[in-house]
């Protein structure tokens, strides 16, 4: 069977390993499609070689059918259309019962810190399913997951219909941080320096401003009365995103931190004291946030065509890694985890 | 009319002025207590040369009585005791708009952009009084603006009964905040280097930690069953304090910036990330905050006595910024403004 798997010095190889039968508690689904996500790229570059398991395969944003059920997993059929919430945690540290078990002390997320979905036949325990409509398109469905991540950093940034909200960074992640925004009656602004990402961002009907031609502070203060932003999204995990986000808000404004920051970052305090600003952590997701996921991809709220730039077989596995490491014209590379 | 002013480069002065007759919307005080806050410190260091007019009377931490009362005012007496509430705002900005007038874009902050109570008589707005306990004695009456500070903070941080708190810094307002916290029934530990502010803490009931030679992770840890505290409060204004309040979290923290950082700080937004910490920015108070702050004053629930570290007649008020400015044995002074 091909399982596509990070060996470590940036090397992903595509070869043969023996499928891993399910055990009591375990389902095997075969994999239909993985999207490629940045925590991916992360580990191809070598920056989470202390958490992860050489050779590693990869893979957390999928979709599949289940074709085998352990023993003592309930109420699920084979050939149902399934994605996963990939995390399984303790069930007994302080986070977990304090109610936020997405964050336990130990939290295991699987395709990091256990084997992903980059191969045909993946065993996962069954509590990490997630159900999908029949009629929902497997292609789509391999969104559902950064779709989660988007649901819950909205919720964590509690957006209201008509807030003006800004966006700092335009990827996949800040573009579906967008359309849920949206969805819940946001008017909402994407600052991004990538003209391609832009023109996709404008396609699906939002407004995209290039931060680095654009008068920032002059479009905000125009577009909001002089009042600034009531909620904003960094998503670029940069210094100058940073920035930005802090300095669009207005008085009591909330900023979601999504991207990661590997060091500490300049951060004006002064600013968060004297516009009494909110700074909210927001880290993968919730149960609800999923089912709220898999609604939204499903009603079509998010736009998930047009985040899909290609997909590749899973023997290209590697050429798409490459793809996406090169920035071009590329959002969301699918893997067709049963084409070779 | 004696007057205590900022003159520049780091003097104060004290001499004759001629008391301002109250216009038809004012009346006129006889302040009788005055407390000199850190904000005052740093005026004096010419930190806000750029937003004082000088000769800058100072001071907005104050009681007295009203002596004289404009054309237009209603509902107050002469003999009343009052503190005030020291701002001014516009009304008319996005922030009064939207009901934080605390924050008005234009904000008056009586004692800072205008003349403030370090004198025998002070002419204010009727709009800025606050109403006392006739009981309340007028000592205690001057710390009822530093309390709603602390009201404010701890409500910024939605501090719940039972919930493991930190404040980093235990001068006047970490003392306050731990007060107020403690009155809301939280579980709170001050961290605090300086060995006399420690005592007065100890003082007063509450637990005092030299961060300096604790383990503070170990005792954080150890006290916490290894969950981390649900707030902290930040009132040191410095790069070890940020950090140690950031550290000292668990899973959903709440980080609440009180303390004046003039330089961005490194901030380890990584974390931030990981525990899906919240920062929240605290500035000033609003009205329920002052009336509530009434309330603990006269109930006694915050230590003012054990704040109050000496009390110096108008004409020593510049010997009162030394000895504060010295560090040395010093919580709160309060200028007596009728005592020559």
């Amino acid at each position: 069977m091909r399982a596509a798997a990070y060996v470590g010095h940036g090397t992903i190889v595509v070869g043969d390993v023996q499928p891993v039968p399910p055990g009591p508690g375990d389902v095997q689904i075969a994999v239909a499609y993985n999207g490629i996500c940045g925590t991916d790229l992360h580990i191809l570059h070598g920056a989470m070689d202390a958490r992860v398991t050489l050779p590693a395969v990869l893979g957390h944003e999928m979709s599949g059918r289940i074709v085998a059920i352990g023993s003592d997993v309930g109420s699920w059929s084979i050939g149902d259309a399934v994605t996963v919430m990939p995390l399984v945690w303790c069930g007994t540290c302080p986070a977990c019962l304090a109610g936020n078990s997405h964050i336990c002390h130990t939290l295991n997320f699987v395709g990091i810190d256990s084997p992903g979905a980059l191969q045909r036949l993946w065993t996962v325990p069954a509590s990490v399913l997630v159900g999908l409509p029949p009629e929902l398109p497997l292609q789509h469905a391999a969104l559902v997951e950064p779709t989660a991540v988007a649901v819950h950093d909205v919720r964590r940034g509690q957006v209201r219909a008509g807030e003006q909200t800004v966006v700092v960074g335009g990827g996949p992640v800040g573009l579906l941080i967008a359309s849920v925004a949206r969805s819940v009656g946001a008017d909402v602004v994407v600052l991004e320096v990538d003209p391609f990402r832009r023109s996709i961002i404008e396609h699906v009907g939002l407004v995209a401003i290039d931060p680095t031609t654009a008068d920032v502070p002059a479009v905000i203060d125009a577009w909001t009365g002089g009042a600034g932003a009531a909620v904003s999204f960094e998503v670029s995990g940069s210094q100058p995103g940073i920035d930005t986000a802090l300095d669009v808000l207005g008085v009591r404004g909330r900023l979601v931190v999504v991207g990661i920051h590997p060091q500490p970052r300049p951060v004006n305090l002064q600013r968060v004291f004297w516009r009494e600003l909110t700074l909210i952590g927001a880290r993968v997701y919730q149960r609800a946030d999923f089912e709220r996921a898999v609604e939204l991809v499903a009603a079509g709220e998010v736009p998930v065509d047009a985040l899909i730039s290609r997909i590749e077989p899973l023997n290209r596995t590697a050429e798409a890694f490459a793809a996406l490491e090169s920035g071009g014209n590329v959002m969301k590379v699918l893997i067709d985890c049963q084409a070779e």
